[in-house]
């Protein structure tokens, strides 16, 4: 069988210990952190150490045409990890040095395991700071989140890791090691392939080093918490803010469940009878963040908010460790989270909170629901058990229905964590059959033989040759 | 004749007033901005009005095989939209209408042909801007920009054109329409293709409708005059003001030769005796404008300079119109002007400045130098005479020497202007091989019948069936 050639030789080439073959071993490769998605156990995990090996292994791969799964820390939630077709992991986890921090040129080079909050942490010194967070920041890896094109809470004013990557060294699917990109901020030699790579996840090259932009830290911050009522008018000081031309740092909503749910976690005295609160930081040089805060605090308090201001760093930190512990916190409630990332334009989030409450009592199904309001990025948390088949057919259909709201609402179907396994099926309803052909027709061109993460968003074995879509292989249509 | 059936067809589907044929109307259409570069007649010049007609007319190309030009203004400086092998000019001049202005979400829809200072006069009555301004922003449309990726004066604070297109339709080789991404800041629904698009140039589609992002405007900005009494200094402290966490909006350079030049054609008092001047402006709210200033104006003189603060709007204005002068002062010393965009890391101006110099005396070539020094992008301005073939060859020796220090220095061939057909045979010292190879496979995909700009840095008709270079087309090597 080509899969036991192919890992002989692998063995070959890397070594015996960078080649795990065990099945207590390819278990753990088997899934990530998205719940609800099919996946299989690989034939092997690999981990090579450096660029050369990488290249070693694909060249391996595409020789016996095996499947290589590219994966950081698994903590993706698209299924964008998960293999599906046997074949290799590839980990990239031993990779995971800072190769350079240049803070005169407000630049860092990574390789692709290094985890997001170790950067930062290394980046505290030369006050300098990465700023696209992810909620996984401790253990997501920046190969991760370049792959995956990571948000987070500081997008609405920071934006996302798309924002900041401006090199890649890659490894594509023949082996070839290409360098894209560079230090400067402004470079247009030829296509911009590094934004292409950016939010590819893993189906066009196996990214081995990474150069990001760097910003220098805010002098001065301020964090505060707006206790609503109603969740309509949360929704409408979101859009407000904006209009008093004020961009903070993070503008967090979380509902009544979600509230209720992380008090009873954490017992930091959240106010458990609101109807939603709103988490706002604005940060920058202190007379900035001053006449924020006063304008925030006004705006705030007209749509109804009892508003309190973060005395210190301590109450700082409680506030958002609150937020942090959302998502963790719902996931105690029921055995399955299925967490959604549902994005609309921020003047249409009013009418996406009021719609995804009224899903939830359609179908019967609990939604906690929180999320970067201020980008229109929320995350509806539907709260169940896999082992009921029944409600997990309630919840696949409240989960079509919040797609299909967020697309009416001119909004995407995800906002940050990909396509992935989880909403293949739905890709067409945003970006039509012309869309989707384009995307397979730049797979096909990088990959021909279909050998990087296949199985996923973007899977060019139903085209033919001139890229076209075979016969009776159709997409689901819109 | 193909063309002459093709043009036919072209005046059968959109009228006879949309199609230009007189000579003198395809003279005008045979050569842009770009100095320098061969160019030829086209057999007709389209003039489409909105999508459904640019469809039709790629359709029709297609058909016959007619290469495509696309083209704005014109006022690009790499040649991109001259044509090479005939065919037609696609003139989008006539889709300018600004589509929608949507202050809350901060976005804007526009068509191509929509003038860049038409859009911010449009928006000034929201209070919001679209910040990339390339030079030729008064004349230059959208759809170039995008096209061309432009850059400008504010990239070192604000960005560049990609850093603001979060939505194409696009009009692509085999006449399909695509819309790709949309209105919200954070979309991850397969791949980022509307970056791809950014700065293709016109090789992969025809773009007929861009959403941009907009941002409120600034509520104060203080700009400053330093002069320096040597070239060094001034470029150590372009660093330095980044190294004291202060990111000015524009932070400029213009170098003696300049200085004198734009003093000669505006007689507006600059210091004609001075070696360098950094033109700079900070902005945002008054009291991060009010410390910035201090700042600056600390570090400036430490470095030497004597710092003088614009006193008021009209001197402010006298001082950027000063600036903007400088390519068109400049362009009056002598019949050809041949205009560079080399740009290297922050930390390396000083060293890329000092280049220059030493390239202009060792060539004997009059180099004035200007540009944003502050995200470390010159504009060496080589003044010549295209009918003096000695000198032109020096000029050539020169540039390619240019080219090599700022790849040396960690930099790129163009940080705003393109490849096109200007820096087409640079590209590969740059990009290996392999990245060349890369670019020439998405664009066969995309464009298989290569009718879209072909001859430009990307030109698929030399390579096979399967993407790979044919026998005997080697490229310019490293």
């Amino acid at each position: 069988m080509a899969a036991s050639q192919a890992i002989a030789e692998f063995i070959k080439a890397l070594g015996k210990e960078k080649v795990l073959t065990d099945r207590e071993d390819l278990l753990c490769y088997s899934y990530d952190a998205t719940p609800d998605v099919p996946g299989a156990l690989p034939e092997a995990v690999v981990m090579p150490e450096n660029t050369a090996e990488v290249a070693q292994v694909i060249k391996i791969a595409g020789r016996y045409r095996v499947p290589v799964y590219p994966r950081g820390a698994g903590t993706n939630l698209s299924g964008g990890t998960v293999p599906v077709r046997g074949g290799i992991v590839l980990s990239l986890l031993k990779m995971n040095k800072i190769l350079e921090i240049d803070a005169d040129n407000l630049i860092a080079v990574v390789q692709p395991g290094v985890v997001n909050q170790a950067l930062n942490d290394a980046l505290a010194p030369y006050g300098v700071f990465y700023p696209p967070d992810p909620g996984s920041a401790a253990t997501a890896t920046m190969g991760g989140n370049v792959a995956e094109c990571s948000g987070g809470l500081r997008g609405l004013k920071y934006g996302v890791t798309k924002d900041y990557v401006q090199g890649l060294e890659v490894v594509l699917a023949d082996g070839t090691v290409v360098r894209l990109g560079g230090k400067t901020v402004k470079n247009v030699a030829g296509y911009d392939l590094v934004k292409l790579f950016v939010g590819s996840e893993g189906t066009l090259g196996i990214i081995t080093e990474i150069t990001v932009r760097l910003l220098p830290v805010p002098e001065s911050r301020c964090s505060m918490l707006a206790v609503f009522a109603d969740l309509e008018a949360a929704g409408n000081a979101v859009s407000d803010i904006i209009r008093h031309k004020v961009i903070p740092a993070t503008l967090e909503i979380l509902d009544k469940v979600t509230i209720r749910t992380v008090e009873d976690y954490l017992h930091i005295g959240l106010p458990v009878e609101a109807e939603a609160i709103l988490l706002v930081e604005t940060d920058g040089i202190k007379e900035v963040v001053e006449k924020e805060k006063e304008v925030l605090r006004r705006v705030l308090e007209k749509h109804g908010a009892l508003v309190r201001i973060a005395a210190g760093e301590q109450e700082r930190d409680q506030l958002w460790a609150g937020r942090r512990a959302a998502l963790p916190a719902l996931a105690r409630v029921k055995p399955t989270t299925v967490l959604e990332d549902a994005t609309v334009p921020r003047s249409q989030v009013t009418r996406m909170l009021a719609a995804i409450r009224e899903i939830g009592q359609k179908y019967n199904v609990l939604i906690g629901n929180f999320g970067h309001a201020g980008d229109g990025n929320l995350h509806p948390t539907i709260l169940t058990d896999a082992r009921n088949e029944e409600e997990m057919e309630r919840v696949h259909r409240a989960v079509e229905e919040i797609f299909k709201k967020a697309l009416e609402l001119g909004g995407t179907l995800s906002g940050e964590h990909g396509i992935g396994l989880a909403k293949k099926r739905f890709l067409p309803w945003q970006v039509g059959p012309e869309g989707l052909a384009l995307m397979k027709k730049i797979k096909r061109a990088l990959d021909p033989l279909n050998i990087l993460n296949p199985g996923k968003f973007v899977d060019s074995a139903d085209l033919d040759e001139n890229g076209e879509k075979r016969e009776g292989e159709g997409e689901t249509g819109r």
